[in-house]
């Protein structure tokens, strides 16, 4: 009893995303609606990020309070059981009264997946986003090699960001994988709405030689969110790991 | 005009299987329709395999006449565009009168995927089969070498089974990969109904030690369905690579 963390897991694609809403379908609420049928002792779910819909999550953690007799292990059991085959928790253990998953993160890793192919593969249409045409990808790693550091990302941010300051450091922004799949490895200490994906929609653009890799750094200064790229589609995003001050796990 | 090849690749999950039937959706099914939208001078498909139900594709190969004067480049663009999002052609081309995807086919590559860990992973539940209990590798490999090779299969056969003969050659039963995601690569010229899968079934109670690397020896020559394995389900089984005389691509 007292305060728990867990790691969960879950495909994002028929998920309205993580924060609960009343009539449709998100991973919020089925945690939540599976720890009430489990105990009336339990608080409300707190997750480290509220992804957006359709996004992937490798490593998402949540905390919650459990005033009962049945361990962690058993919680994990349970709440495995109750909820739908697209989440499941990972781990499940106690936690100090004061943790608190969101509050306490250092920092996330996102990884965002592209089928950088002239025909998407049916295979990884829920996971990748298809990219149909040819990338220079040494200029999208000049381009990105811009954008780490710490800087003014307003142009890269939704109008309906309410994150307190558009100011953040961005750790790494890393292309790898062999083509046809490629994977950005976006790292940092907070991210602004739909940061990640209009990053990836921007690289895409140098990539097809529409943007030169040096235009990044007028980009960044003009913090006008209409002088970015495009906000590509969720489904490449997964949050893979949330970072904090202690190493979990 | 004339026949054409293609090389297909389907999530098989949301499929009854390769085999055209009249009120379920299947991969025949679903291009022959296409293909008839395209044109009514276009013969039935014919697959090198017949995939059962919940089996993936990654390299299936398929041939069929077509009378028009659309190019083979044009013919994958229109298939693609009229079938779902599940299945695709990453190929076609024309072929010989003479080529038969199926009487051509010398060999096949399959790979069965397993998630072997205590928890299933909701981004892995559609390609592998979740094995929530700890597996000796070793004993799994021993294992494996005794069944690679010319043999009488009878044993690992489905009673439903129309193949001439239960004898065929086995070139390759290699378990690769890193724990939890596993992977087994079956290779051979011709294959049993449900014997993949009742291979990876039998291998699977060697992995957990109930049953020793070398009962496998007596376990063909018993040539009784009934002294294998169970079949296990068919999430984790991908046709990989069909293989002709000549190689394709």
């Amino acid at each position: 009893m007292g305060r728990f963390r867990a790691l969960v897991a879950y495909d994002g694609t028929d998920f309205f995303g993580w924060q609960i809403q009343p009539t449709v379908r998100t991973v919020e609420g089925e945690l939540t609606t599976a720890l009430a049928r489990i105990s009336q002792r339990i608080s409300k779910v707190q997750g480290a990020s509220r992804t957006d819909a359709g996004v992937h999550a490798e490593g998402q953690v949540i905390h919650f309070d459990y005033q009962g007799r049945m361990t962690a292990a058993e919680l994990l059991r349970g709440l495995n059981a109750l909820s739908g085959p697209d989440v499941a928790l990972l781990r499940c253990e106690t936690a100090a009264d004061s943790f608190h998953a969101r509050h306490d993160a250092r920092g996330k890793l996102y990884r965002f997946d592209l089928w950088a192919d002239r025909i998407g593969h049916p295979l990884f249409r829920r996971t990748t986003l298809h990219v149909p045409y040819r990338l220079d990808l040494d200029a999208m790693r000049q381009a990105a090699g811009h954008l780490v550091g710490e800087h003014d990302f307003s142009c890269f941010r939704a109008s309906t960001c309410d994150a307190p300051s558009p100011r953040l450091r961005l750790s790494r922004l890393e292309l790898v994988g062999n083509p046809p799949l490629l994977q950005f490895l976006v790292e940092g200490t907070a991210f602004l709405k739909y940061m990640v994906r209009t990053l990836v929609g921007t690289l895409l653009e140098v990539g097809r030689g529409r943007r030169s890799p040096d235009s990044m750094v007028e980009l960044l200064q003009t913090a006008d969110r209409t002088q970015a790229g495009e906000t590509v589609g969720p489904r490449g995003l997964h949050l893979v790991r949330v970072d904090y001050e202690q190493r979990l796990w």
